[in-house]
């Protein structure tokens, strides 16, 4: 069986991590730049990862996936807030039994692109990492890493098999979810509490758990999440928010994603991360108060950075 | 009968204002003044109203309640934060029949007294008014103006009538209310939404009501505060949140007491307005998620700048 040969959209904090180990590992990844094209083709791709350091100094880069050659798996790594981009970039990449992973958080990504791209086979990839992307072409590995990779329908999951053992066979944990739906629930555990606050806040989430009040407000919310859940089918037990909140306490002090996107005022992933997980559960007849709250306060936030440009 | 001799606890943005309107109409009143004493000794205290300016060259100041004579009437227009300086404060100024009147926001603060100055005649007072101390002994009034006076336990009606009087006499608008209670419910409805959504977005009133998620969530935590109201046995009819939100669309942008004192990095008034409301409608079975979410944002945003200081 020939080696699956890789795509990878968006080369940042988790494109240019997940698709720099493949590399490093002798699979064939093709990578899209936009902003970084230039450095890299000179410079080449910097990893610095706890799991150890390193430099690609040539990799298969492009400005345009029209340029990129038909590959087996696409891993998509834009912020959902371009996944309007996908119906068009992601076509001359396609053979028909290419896998494309979403590897982005929040609900619903799938689903709208199973509309425009009907007959792709989809999946979704949660990764559970701290990684940024510290300057162009250089990406920094803080701590954690693995990926957990689902079917959307059912379909590829043969290949999403094989993935998980490239990737593990690259140095990356991955493991195959059955449940595609109730993984992405689950990191809504950790994401709807802690990249909200930390923008509302203005704050870090060892900051957020460092007072109660805050400690207090999201593990609130982290029950609304899991209450969610169940009422939209994917069950999540109580101990689950227990966890989350002993694991985040033993974490270093985090910016999450949407902290990051705040700072360099770019758009915040506010549909995919609350306005469809509040909608879904609306839709199952369970209100979630604080979480709508928070996406008020989001978008708020958003809208008026969104004014001063 | 004599006229009533007054004493002003808190000489800033409302005992200024209110005391000062007062002395203007030729009644005697007594000012408590803390860092501003030397500055209005020297050169009064300076009224812009829009009402018409004026200045008080000589007014009684004091720095101290033990050098201030017995009166009638004391308005005390500290902030709830300083109440606990209360049951000390007061004593020098009472006589068995004194008048001690609360002018400020929040629930709970004549119960608090009660507790500690028994047989004392409490009321409450609710100014509706737009005003601040810009400078020392300088308070500016921008709007509005009316002050709301009512009984804690019945007792006093007469003279808090005589109050009113002698504040409409002195170009303020004064009503008695008979249910304090209901009045103050009714004065929360603005403050919870306002005082601590302008603080969490560091946003004026007018900034939360031009974009439509926070006008929303504006108009959801009103209508909490009138159901939290309604379920402690102080009914708010449906139409005072419209009322409510249609009067501020109509304001100036404004910035609230609260986002004054968070400027200048002062204690928030959470007690009174938040944990205190929040806590009777919990003990009357009813929940409010979205007031006790912003609770804790402001609880947290305080105990972050104290820790700076």
């Amino acid at each position: 069986m020939d080696s699956l040969k890789y795509a990878v959209i968006g080369t940042g904090a988790l494109g240019g991590f997940y698709g720099g180990m493949l590399a490093r590992s002798g699979k064939e990844v093709h990578f899209l730049f936009h902003s970084d094209y230039d450095w890299v083709k000179q410079n080449g791709l910097r990893i610095d990862s706890v799991t150890g350091d390193f430099i690609l100094p040539k990799v298969y880069a492009y400005k345009e996936t029209s340029q990129m050659p038909v590959c087996d798996v696409v891993l998509v790594c834009l912020k959902t807030t371009s996944n309007h981009l996908l119906s068009s970039l992601l076509p001359p990449l396609l053979h028909p039994q290419t896998a494309v992973i979403l590897i982005q958080n929040g609900l619903g990504n799938e689903d709208l692109l199973a509309g425009q791209l009907p007959g792709c086979v989809l999946a979704g990839g949660l990764g559970f990492i701290c990684s940024s992307k510290m300057d162009p072409g250089h990406v920094v590995h803080m701590d954690y890493g693995k990926l957990t990779l689902g079917s959307h329908d059912g379909r590829g999951e043969a290949v999403l098999k094989r993935v998980c053992e490239d990737l593990s066979a690259a140095g990356v944990p991955a493991e195959m979810s059955d449940n595609l739906k109730l993984s992405r629930w689950k990191k809504l555990v950790w994401n709807i509490p802690y990249n909200g606050m930390c923008v509302v806040m203005n704050a870090s989430t060892k900051e957020l758990m460092s007072r109660s009040e805050t400690f207090d407000l999201i593990r609130d919310l982290m029950r609304e999440v899991t209450g969610a859940a169940t009422a939209c089918g994917s069950p999540i037990l109580d101990g689950f928010v227990q966890a989350m909140l002993d694991s985040t306490l033993k974490m270093k002090p985090y910016a999450p994603s949407m902290k990051l996107d705040f700072d360099h005022k770019r758009l915040l992933e506010i549909d995919a991360i609350y306005s469809r997980p509040i909608q879904q559960a609306r839709n199952a007849g369970y209100d979630m108060p604080k979480t709508r709250m928070l996406e008020q306060q989001l978008r708020f936030i958003q809208g008026r950075y969104a004014d001063e440009k």
